[in-house]
Formats: C-alpha cells, structure tokens, sequence
C-alpha cells in the first residue's frame, strides 16, 4: 500500500503550528487505537479531562463533569505527536510505503490515475492506482473531481465563526497554570475562548469569534484593541497568555466549515473517508473519535465483502453516512452550549437531573453527551434519542429550582414510556 | 458590454435536440419580456396552456384549470426560438457585442481575467474584464472557480430522477393531435409523462423517470422493454408517438439539480444570475421566469446604486436569495404534486375550493399556485402564505366530498385569522 501524504515527514521537522484544533480522543477513537495496538502508547501522550470549567466574566469558576464519574473522561493529544504516532506504527507494517510532501491535485476516473504535485520541487506525476482510499481532507481534490463528475450530491456550509490557536505557557518548573484535568471555556454567548490541557504544562487555547461584524476577527484590527477586548472579556486569561498580542496577529484565522456528500465511492476505484467525506466543525471533540471510527468499520466491511472494492466501498458508505450527518448536526447543535448555554444556570440545572437520572435508572437513560462520547452506539441514535431526552429533561425541570426537587415518579413514567418502541 | 456565449449562433446552423425542457412563461416572465419592449415578439411564438389534462391509465381525461378563468394561463415557448429573440433584441443595443462559440471555463478572482476556450478552435485565452456577470448555468465555471476560493457556503441535490424528451408530432395539415391549449400529464405516482404544445401543432413531451431501480431508465434498456412499458402505462400516447423506439435511445438522460449558494458576488468583479446562483428542478415552470425576473430586480438595484457595483451586486443577492431558495423549495415540491397528487380525487376537490375561495373572497384568498404563476409578489411570501392557506384548506376539506357542502362561514373565519398578523 502506497500512503500520499501531503505534508513533510515531521519527524524529521518541526511542526506546523496555528493552524490545528487540538484534539481530544475518547471511546471510540481509543477504540481503534486499542484495534491497532496503539493504545498504550498513545495513552502516554494523554491528558484525561474531567469536565467543563466554565469561567464567568468575573473570573468564578463552574465545574461541570463530562461523565458519571472518573472513568468518563476524554484526553486531550498533540495533533502532531499523534500524527507522527500513527505513521510510525503505518510504516511497521511490511507493504505500506508513506511518500512524503506528495499532495493531491486531483483523479482521473476514467484511468484511476491521481495527481500528484511533490510539494518540494513542485513536479506534477500521474500515479496509476487500483484502488483509492481518498482522505485527502475537508478540502479534498478527489471529492472535487467527483464534484464535476455528475449526480454527486454535495454541500459545503462555513461557520460565520472562525478560530485563533492561542498558547497558554507552562508556568515555572513546567507546573499547569489553571486546574490540569480540565477543558476550560469562557463562554461569552456569541464566541467563546477554550483551553486545553498539554502533556507538558501548557495549555492550548482556541478562540472562537464571528468573522465579520461588531465585535469580530475584523473589528479587532490592532494590538490595543485585542488587548482591551481580551481584557474585558477574558480578566482571569490575560495574565497567563504574556505572548497574547503577537501570537494573536501571527496566527493564522481558521474558518470552519460541514461538508456532506454522496455517494462516497466509485465505482470500487476510489472511496472517500475522513473528513473529504464529512467535515464537521470541531465542538463535539469527535472530529478524530470519527475518523477512527470510520477505519473501525471499514475493517468490518473488508472482512465481510473480502477484495470486492466496490461491495466494501458501497457496504461502508450504507454503515457510515447515516452516522456522520448526525454527527455533523450534534457538532453544530454543541456551539451554542458551549458558547452560550453552558453559562446559564437553568441548562446547569438540567445536566445535573440527567446525571441523577443516569443514577437512578441505569438502564433506563443515558444523557447524549455521554451516548456521543463514553458509548459506541451510532451517532445517529444518540442525535435521535437525544432529541426526544430532551423533551423529558424540559418537562421535568420546567417547574423546580433544584435536582432535589425531581420528581421520580413522574421521570420513571416517562423513560419507561420511552422504552415502548411506539412511544418515541 | 461583451457577452460571451458557450453555444453557436443558432441563426447560423441548427438547433440542438433532446437536451432542453420546453419553457412556459407566465407573469414574472411576461413582465420581464414587456420592460425589455419583447412581449409582443414573443407571444407570437407562445401557445397558451389553460390548464393540465390528466390522462388516466384508462386514457379517462380530467381537465383543471390553472387560474381563474382565460386571462390566467401559462404560455408554452420552444426556448430555441425565444433564445433567438433575446440576442437578436441584444444586439440592437448599441455598444452590446455577442461572441458565440466562448465557453467560459474559470475566473481569476485576483486578475479579474476569465479564462475563454474557443469551442470551434479549441484555442484558450485570458479576457481581462471589469465586471462580470456568470449567467453560465447551472455547472457554472465561474462560481466551482468561487467554491474553491474559501468561505462560499454551496450545495448541489440532484433527484434520483432523469427526463427524456420525446416527441408527439403534428397529425394530418399541422393539427394538433390533443387539446391543444393544455399541459398534458399522465400522472403515475412515482413518474410521469408530460407534453406541451408546440406552435407548429406538434407537443414537446417529457418522461420523468427514476435513474436506478425498478422500473427506470436503467431497467428499460431495450425497444421492446420500452414500448410495453409505455403501451402498459401511457396507452393514449404511445400511438401519438411513432417514433417512440427510436428517440427514447436517441436522446440523452438529463439530469435535475437544485443548486444553491452564498455569497453570489465578489468585491463588485463578479456576480453570479440566474441557474448559475439558483438552479432548480423545472416542475413549477418558473425557471425562465425567475431568470427573467432576475433582470428586473437587477436593474431596479441599477438604478438604485447607479455605478457602485458592488453595491449593486451585494442588493441584488439581499433581495433575491430568499426568493430564489423559497422557489427551490415550491419546485420541489411541485414534482410530488404532478407525478401523484394530481391523480387524487381529494387534491382535485381541494383544489375546487381553492377556486370557489378566491372566488367569492378575492380580497383573502389567492391560492399558491396563482401567487407563483399569476402574481409578481416574492417567492417567499408564496411559499409561506401556502403553507398556512393549506392547512386551512385541509380543515375544510376533511369533512366534505363536494364542493358545495364548504362551511362558507368557518371559511371566512379562517380566511380573516390569516390577515391578523399574529394569527400566522
């Protein structure tokens, strides 16, 4: 197997900054690490979350668990050292062969040929192929070509949001300036400021904020004014960013944008996987779990259909595509909590009845954080009963100030209903 | 003003077959032709049309008008001849230069160039323009060129089903061989036949069909498979039509897309009009009418924002878009109307007291098919006011199987709810 891989061989490099959301893995993303004996390795790389530390305007700190207990976290990773992780195992294997700083420009169909431009000296190749597993990216070359290439079905959706990647340093001795075991939000209702912990004290921080209009990406055009703005909106986190004013104007504004396509495949010559196929936007942290997942089961559908590409190709697709729409909608639904919803105490109220109702009835309810995030379910399902959960969680909370004040009798009645397939 | 044109100049050779869905104009079209100072030139070619004719699979026919009575009809035009018309008029206009056989394939965004590829030489140049306006359809060049430059939200759905054209020729000294002034559908749930008139006595049909399954155009894949299916399911027709065999595999499949897209315009150096920014499926005849309307607004912004074009530009997509994504919508759902609903005696009763409301409350009610076809009142409000009116219509039809048996004073109750606007 010959791997294409636009990017230079990083091991041999340093790493390109700015322009990554860091990632957080969690079951079924270490699901697949498990498959592939990455596990532990990666595991060392890891920085378990607890939960959400919400920061308010005025620097008071809210803590909101991510699952039922500590065994329920996710784990923040380097991009990069993940990345160069995976390539190295890939390589162990006898027949994969990764040719570096080779990009994709694009396929030809009717020959199954790619283009190749050597991203070094610039030369352009066709590479003949049997078969193409084209992960290729949000911005895919190949799904551009099936784009042209008729009934393909295909829409691109940008957030009116973009991203900054800030740095929040290690303080002396390499010691975490903020609680380690937590993902932090300033939640400001339209953007928001996040950080993630790293494994070597420092924190990543992403800014997320309209690109255009009052206040924007545009509207902050100088130094002074960033710093005003980070001041009053984000006190308790200037003074851990000392670098904040440069690094805001050296960095990069990433935009983020849904892609949803079909079909995924053609005719058994090329199949579409990761993000070419579906791009979400990153506020669910499953961008990677999915991706991973995707490999999951297109190992299934290879051990089902053996070296029938277009049967595999076609079986993965009918698995998937259903899961990754959901997906992209729970991604996009997860904004507004995050920047919004998670500063309101009412939504706060909420999260703790789901958690004692998991308590109570185990077997009964599972809140969709956790059906999405802690479970191998299909997304799908989670999206679904999500919906309908939520509509038990609005009634019961819709008259009491306080969990104590549930009444069970009334939430058993109405998740046993939920049981009766004819009910949702 | 250079327009560069993909096609020959058809006043110099033969017109293509088999590729186009005959048009039918109706008010917005009418409009549009009559400001450009064409109406009477057109309309010398038209075939009004003042209802459909349903064909039963028993060949039983049922008329329904389509407006109020014969000043309400929609005007069939072979698009070649009213093609002809359009550039003929152009070139009247001093200063307006036609260049045929230029088919536009990108656009240097930074350069202002687009990129022309002679289509008799093949030769590729660069013409350096100043603004452009993309009527380059619905594979616009021009706008993938805009889909790759970043932030541009876009989809493209097509149906599952193709069209065929095939043709029903003039009987015996140019007579035409069914009701002439008339739409003719042979509605069968999941496809159907369509034929419109022609000035010369001859009717333009269209076969609606599923691409994949059973039946489809894949499953009937030879002559004979094809005239049982027609002698089976269009029984009337098929002796209409003695070259059936043949033109079914003479013409091409063609597709149907709804595309659309955001922005439509580019710092004042490009807009995109017409299918190029809104593509729809043809089911609701107003793809010519909308594309014509298109021009009406634009010179409304014209003289608005006189020489500002990216003002110009950027009114013109404020006032269309919503309207251009409301008609997608009416189109779509319009196919499900002709191919099932037509055939259902309670839509044909539902229609009857469409008629006897506006009849006797003109100042309340117009029903949605008349708003879209009859009226120049925003495609949105159409869209919207029919879904409010169907649900009206739906309480008064529940109960009754004629039309005289209608609660005329419930009727008006309801009717006067829908002009308080908090009722809505």
């Amino acid at each position: 197997m010959e791997l294409f891989e636009r990017r230079p061989d990083r091991r041999k490099g340093m790493a390109s900054a700015g322009r990554s959301i860091n990632l957080a893995l969690s079951v079924r993303g270490l699901h697949a690490l498990r498959e592939a004996g990455l596990f532990e390795r990666i595991m060392k790389i890891a920085v378990p979350m607890k939960g959400r530390m919400m920061h308010a305007p005025n620097g008071e700190l809210t803590f909101q668990r991510y699952g039922k207990d500590d065994s329920e976290v996710i784990s923040a990773v380097l991009r990069s050292e993940l990345n160069q992780a995976l390539m190295k195992a890939a390589e162990q294997h006898e027949g994969v062969k990764i040719h570096f700083n080779q990009r994709c420009t694009g396929m030809d169909f009717k020959t199954g040929e790619i283009e190749l431009r050597d991203e070094v000296t610039g030369a352009r190749r066709a590479q003949p192929t049997e078969h193409v597993i084209g992960t290729d990216g949000s911005a895919s070359a190949i799904r551009m070509d099936m784009l042209k290439a008729g009934r393909f079905n295909f829409s691109q959706e940008y957030l009116a949001h973009g991203y900054k990647e800030l740095i929040i340093p290690a303080g002396a001795s390499g010691a975490y300036q903020m609680e380690k075991h937590a993902l932090h939000i300033w939640p400001r209702q339209t953007y928001m400021l996040i950080a993630l912990p790293n494994i070597d004290g420092s924190f990543a921080g992403i800014f997320f904020f309209q690109h255009e209009g009052e206040p924007s990406f545009a509207s902050l055009d100088n130094e002074a004014k960033v710093l005003q703005f980070f001041q009053q909106q984000f006190a308790d986190a200037v003074p851990l960013m000392p670098d904040l004013r440069e690094t805001y104007f050296a960095n990069p504004t990433g935009t983020m944008v849904t892609i949803k396509c079909e079909p995924w495949h053609f005719e058994g010559k090329v199949l579409l996987m990761g993000d070419a196929a579906h791009a979400i936007v990153p506020f669910f942290g499953q961008g990677v779990n999915c991706c991973f997942e995707d490999c999951v089961f297109f190992n299934q559908c290879l051990e089902q259909h053996g070296a029938n590409w277009s049967e595999v190709f076609e079986a993965f697709e009918r698995l998937r595509k259903p899961n990754t729409d959901a997906l992209a909608d729970l991604a996009l639904e997860n904004f507004v909590e995050m920047r919004d919803r998670v500063a309101d105490p009412r939504f706060l109220l909420k999260k703790k009845v789901e958690r004692a109702l998991e308590e109570k009835f185990p077997e009964l309810f599972t809140p969709k954080y956790s059906l999405v995030t802690f479970r191998r379910g299909p997304y799908a399902e989670a999206l679904a009963k999500g919906k309908v959960q939520d509509r038990i969680l609005e009634a019961l909370c819709a008259s009491i100030e306080r969990v104590e004040d549930l009444n069970w009798e009334e939430a058993g009645r109405l998740l046993q209903q939920l049981q009766d397939p004819n009910a949702a």
